[in-house]
């Protein structure tokens, strides 16, 4: 066993087995390889991709390189839910305390934001004083007390993928659907969950840009999740144009409280209680996705799932009283008013560009040492198919300086196409999949 | 202009251009490129391929990397000859002297054995004091004086071909189309002579083993060469059988002796005239083939092609006397023939692995540091298509010890397969590739 004779596998288009999968992944863990044959390894993957038994051969192999997270001290079925990335797509802080507030335990490890997309734990970080690094104990004591945790991963979960991922970055493998599917759900089912949720996003702003590798990089995971015996399910949604009017990291916790708080509807709200609810179904806590959905919207009425999400800032050790204002939250110095250049209705939107705009204004990371602004970001007055006219603002943008403001004017009108001829709205929910198969929604 | 774009690009299956391909490649002979995004490039370049000008440009590229030899000082139009690598493949040591002994200058740089084929330069420092290494001074020195030198190349020659080389050869990249068509004429190009005659292998010993890769190698090397103004012209020729009888390096000196003293006729002879033959046409010293043979043939009957081989020889501090008796080369303590198991005729051999045999004696190298024992090989008493009886001896080896002679006995039974079936001698000389185009001979 040596790693020329995989590379050369590989070239060759044949499949790798259990053991040469083994060898290399365990070894990327170790830092033993060699750097040079791991990359022409990844690059042979890229071109000659792998079929679904490698697939999942490799995805067990990555999550058996590091720990697992043993989470069956927590009664009930513990439920996880994952999404692929997007813009403006901050779910998790609407569903999990929901979904905690119907009586499914919720015990996440989230993710820092990635390239063009956000993430969890940086928005979770603009509430003052909110810790998501928990050791394994007082998460689960979390969870047990209030049924409701999420941290960041621990660097010794799925330690392969952080090595592979970092080489990928910069060898031009990252579009890969093995390697994409098997980097999420390594992390995955190494942190524990019995039943996954995955919301598989397609569009200008999702790894996958077209409906057919969107539902195919879904029956990927699905499948390897199945493979590994746990209960799976996933959604392909859209992702393009930003899910909530609210890009940046401060800016999506307010507009998750204003869904919490019931003052606020629209398509995250929308797919937040079709993904509670693919979640209450998971754990055995509804029967159908109408009760679940029934359920999950008296949790979100009665002001329960507002409740759960403060008792969880609470117990994280963040200021609880964002949930009441939220202009407690950080808050840029420059605002900027972005109106509308022409009469017309939105016709689409570059979703990656707008998500990079935001990272540009501080949002996100170029490399891992920046340090994010919690409070810059954008929110859209219009969604695509919605009718504008010239001068009403399009966006407001939030900045650090007057500068910033000013390029990024420019750049959002640059990602977003107004035209005079009617548009239709985008659909949210493309397709469900399951173990069973695909079903188009 | 960074690595990580031209991978993308490369991946995404677009032809590089000039600036980009310049820069991976002054990169690697700078060594200032991380190898692990050449190992992913090179991949990328393996499984993608690269169109006839991406080659083109890469070759030159390549030969830019270090110093072009300038052959001007030498009167005449000096003529180099390639051979892609074969078993028993000696046509240079025929060849050059016979083509200098028709007056066209000789200015040959030779490699090392590469895997299971044979080097020029280990050949003739099989013969006591021969020296490869002489400066450019020397080297064109001697050509003006005598007409003929076969020298190493030196390490300013291509270093970007060296860089590249290493790294293919760990990273499962060398059985790339345009990267093998580059390394061989990147070479030949700095090497500075006028016009290239190429001796393209095909079949089980070569690597390319169809007649179809095998062509359009050639057609892609001769394209190459003519792009930067060279005469171009290649044979493409059997490997499918060790060339000459003779397999190790004094083996091959002996036979290439025995040749040039008008002892021994058969393939060997009849392709070092061919491609002489057509050196000379390169060089305007002859008007036809049929004419170059003749001239070829008359210095060899006439002894003045061993006469040249002797002035070299002597010339690059060898002992002379080799020329008149091949018992001074070196000779192994052990040979033992290796009768035929059966009846028949024999079917077909396995090139490669009688190469590799060879090399497992001793008579090449698996790692750079390795000494050569210039003694050990063996000699094939039967072709392909000839008759042999049970007992009669189908090889004789020669050995450093009687353990190896029986590992080896029982190696080369299985690389030659004996069947009662009547075979076909192999076709020595498949096809002419010019910048006009291919013709099946």
């Amino acid at each position: 066993m040596d790693m020329l004779s995989i590379i050369e596998k590989k070239k060759l288009r044949n499949p790798l087995n259990e053991e040469e999968i083994d060898y290399f992944v365990s070894g990327a863990a170790r830092g033993v390889l060699e750097d040079y044959q791991l990359a022409a390894l990844l690059m042979a993957i890229r071109l000659n991709g792998m079929d679904r038994d490698e697939t999942s051969r490799l995805t067990l192999a990555m999550t058996r390189s590091g720990t697992m997270a043993d989470l069956s001290a927590i009664r009930g079925v513990t439920v996880d839910k994952h999404s692929t990335g997007g813009v403006g797509d901050t779910t998790t802080l609407v569903l999990a305390p929901l979904v905690a507030a119907c009586g499914v335990p919720v015990a996440k490890m989230s993710g820092r934001g990635l390239g063009h997309t956000g993430g969890t734990l940086d928005k979770l970080e603009s509430i003052a004083g909110f810790q998501v690094e928990l050791t394994m104990e007082a998460f689960i004591q979390q969870v047990q007390r209030i049924g409701l945790a999420v941290i960041g991963q621990t660097g010794t979960l799925a330690p392969a993928d952080k090595a592979l991922y970092t080489l990928r970055d910069i060898t031009s493998t990252v579009d890969s659907l093995p390697l994409i599917a098997s980097s999420i759900m390594s992390k995955k089912l190494a942190s524990g969950a019995q039943a996954i949720v995955l919301d598989v996003k397609t569009g200008s702003g999702a790894i996958m840009q077209t409906l057919e590798k969107s539902v195919e990089l879904a029956q990927v995971m699905v499948h390897i999740g199945a493979d590994a015996g746990r209960h799976m399910v996933a959604l392909v949604t859209d992702m393009d144009e930003p899910l909530g009017s609210h890009v940046g990291n401060a800016l999506e916790v307010k507009e998750a409280i204003d869904v919490l708080c019931g003052r606020v509807t629209g398509p995250l709200m929308t797919l937040s209680l079709a993904l509670g609810a693919q979640m209450l179904l998971a754990a055995g806590a509804a029967q159908t996705a109408e009760e679940a959905e029934n359920r999950l919207s008296e949790a979100l009425y009665s002001g329960r799932g507002l409740e759960k999400f403060r008792q969880m800032i609470i117990a994280q050790q963040g200021d609880p009283r964002v949930c009441d204002d939220v202009t407690l939250l950080p808050q840029a110095p420059v605002s900027a008013i972005v109106p509308a250049p022409q009469t017309g209705y939105v016709q689409s939107m570059e979703t990656t560009r707008l998500g990079n705009l935001a990272r540009s204004l501080g949002a996100g990371r170029r490399k891992k040492t920046d340090v994010i602004d919690p409070s810059v970001g954008f929110v859209l007055h219009r969604r695509v198919g919605e009718q504008i006219s010239r001068g009403e603002a399009l966006a407001t943008l939030y900045c650090k300086t007057e500068a910033d403001a000013q390029a990024a004017k420019a750049e959002l009108l640059a990602a977003i196409l107004i035209g005079p001829q009617p548009a239709k709205p985008l659909k949210l929910i493309h397709a469900l999949v399951t173990p069973d198969g695909a079903t188009l929604l």
